[in-house]
């Protein structure tokens, strides 16, 4: 009988999966969320061009994506005024992640980033036997300059940091941020992953300087534009560098519809900034529906807000729970200081109106 | 100035890709194909149910695709009869097959496939630092039992094997590929790729014994099912290797529509029916189409048909060459003997009439 013979670097992962989805939760509980609020999902919907877009194209799905992507990179280069040559279309950010790593990290290459950050990239080096190193955060803030002076010490290939941030919602300005890209070490990736920052003030983002070497920024149209259902999204760096990714990718891995999808929901910027509207009044109830709680609403750049819940972590892992069980889907941050708080994506008035009647319930129920 | 530090291995990978897809072929000669009949799409489209799905489902793109894609997963199970636990879904078979090969194979491990078998399953073995080795197809077929002895030289952790055969479109019978299941050797993974298993003729699926630690078995809604553009397939092994998949995949990987679009296919058999009728007279046409024209057309267990031009590499290459020019794509083999050959998707009455009306054309001016 024979057996499958694993790498022994795989052999070493361990079984756990970075987030159990929405989807899982329902079956756990046999019922439907009442508001579906953990995942940073766009309850706003994506642009109704896109949907229509994606209808027109159904029929189509029987020839494969266009394996260049180039119809929406040649909009996101326009859009962006860079060339095409400096973005990267990929199966979500995810997905991009996973192959950027796998580009540069073999096993025990060093990597740096903040304690209590995106878990997916942790995933994805962890996946390939990088060595992860990280700093904590500094007043639920990611710390540029600790973040700096490990990747130095440690000679990290890469050096993950999100701006606005997961999971605490809390942003740097522009400048900030420019320091930071000017002194990553020689021989450190700066990754930079802008998943939210279409939902952040302006200023937040560094001028595009895509020929920057020291960079590589990550876009997705999970978010705002509300596709996370399509898995795509892009990476805006150095040319040399972005046509690495043709060494490994999977060729024809970005769907027909996702890439109509995509196409179409970039270039409705109307929706966008309707959204962005929609954005802001629903960070504004979440921020009432906490403090009529008494409870603390973090400012948040992003299209959920981080609720600081006054005590400690068991605390508010209960009141996940308790939100939970009575099917509001919420989430919290993985670790202290920052689980003292849980996170709210910001949807639509009537799911905020159901947070808004649960909270009250599930913080008497601690 | 900081520049990305690839891996050893990365810095090693040649900068080609295993197909220019279609879209790509169009905007360089700047013209819309007349018949689309290279990349073994199915033409007939997908079930009318699967697009009704899909198009149902584009308002809720705003979602992640289930991460566990249950449903699918359950109802792929009563098709098949087995547990859900012995499938895995995953972004086409050429996303299956990259993380298959991550699972197993380490730089220098050795894998085994036919020379001028699938480009895409060699990309990754050589993306992963695996050393290929190549058997010859004998008589235009791939030859079990050489495959199995040079596996057991060379300690092989991965036996490729496609039936029924792409690029040639033969295949084996079930009993013969029962046979090498059974004779694969200690520690090595076959790996069958049943893409095309829904064009072939009864009897050419060894029976699903999906807990036989010897065989992952890969199965695809790219091709009959008409969904190549969602990028969405299956594969079935045994439940600890299905598991395997968890810790290296990109678990949202799988979009929502490809979900809602895969399940709707599934259910609507009686479409995959009138794909089989359709293909059955396509590859009857593609047949007279090639005698009319004084060449030969192999017998076919897929969704194209394999024509020898009766002249070496250099004939057929010009012959796909002339098509091309006249908005006719079609590809060929790579590897002599076969690249005497031209092969050509069975596509609709439409189609095939393009090719029918510009192959003596193309012949002539050879």
């Amino acid at each position: 009988m024979s057996t499958a013979r694993f790498t022994e670097l795989v052999e070493n992962l361990p079984a756990t999966v970075p987030f159990v989805g929405p989807d899982a939760h329902m079956r756990a509980s046999g019922r439907a969320f009442r508001a579906r609020l953990g995942a940073n999902e766009s309850g706003f919907g994506p642009s109704p061009k896109a949907i229509a877009a994606m209808q027109d194209e159904a029929a189509q799905a029987w020839m494969y994506g266009d394996s260049e992507c180039h119809d929406l990179r040649m909009a996101l280069a326009a859009h962006h005024q860079i060339a095409p040559e400096n973005i990267h279309v990929g199966e979500g950010i995810d997905g991009i992640l996973g192959n950027l790593v796998r580009l540069l990290v073999a096993p025990g290459d060093a990597v740096v980033t903040s304690d209590g950050a995106y878990p997916t990239f942790n995933y994805h080096v962890a996946g390939f036997g990088g060595a992860l190193h990280k700093v904590p955060y500094r007043d639920d803030h990611e710390d540029p300059a600790a973040l700096l002076v490990r990747a130095e010490q440690v000679g990290a290939k890469l050096l993950y940091f999100c701006n606005p941030d997961n999971p605490m919602g809390s942003w740097h300005s522009a400048r900030i941020v420019q320091r930071l890209i000017d002194a990553v070490p020689e021989g450190t990736l700066l990754v930079l992953d802008e998943a939210y920052i279409d939902a952040a003030p302006e200023g937040t983002a560094p001028a595009l300087d895509a020929d920057d070497t020291r960079v590589i920024r990550m876009r997705t149209f999970s978010k705002l534009y509300g596709l996370a259902g399509m898995r795509i999204g892009y990476a805006i760096g150095a040319a040399p560098l972005i046509a690495m990714f043709d060494r490994i990718r999977n060729h024809f891995g970005v769907g027909r519809l996702a890439q109509a999808g995509a196409l179409a929901a970039l270039h409705d910027q109307a929706w966008l900034a309707h959204v962005k509207t929609n954005l802001d009044a629903a960070r504004k109830m979440l921020g009432e529906i906490a403090s009529d709680n008494g409870l603390h609403a973090l400012p948040s750049a992003t299209n959920f807000v981080t609720i600081d819940c006054g005590h400690d972590g068991a605390y508010a892992r209960k009141l996940v729970q308790e939100l939970m069980s009575r099917d509001v889907f919420v989430r919290m941050p993985f670790v202290a200081p920052h689980d003292r708080c849980i996170r709210v994506s910001a949807g639509p008035p009537t799911e905020l109106a159901v947070f808004a009647e649960v909270l009250p319930q599930a913080l008497r129920n601690i």
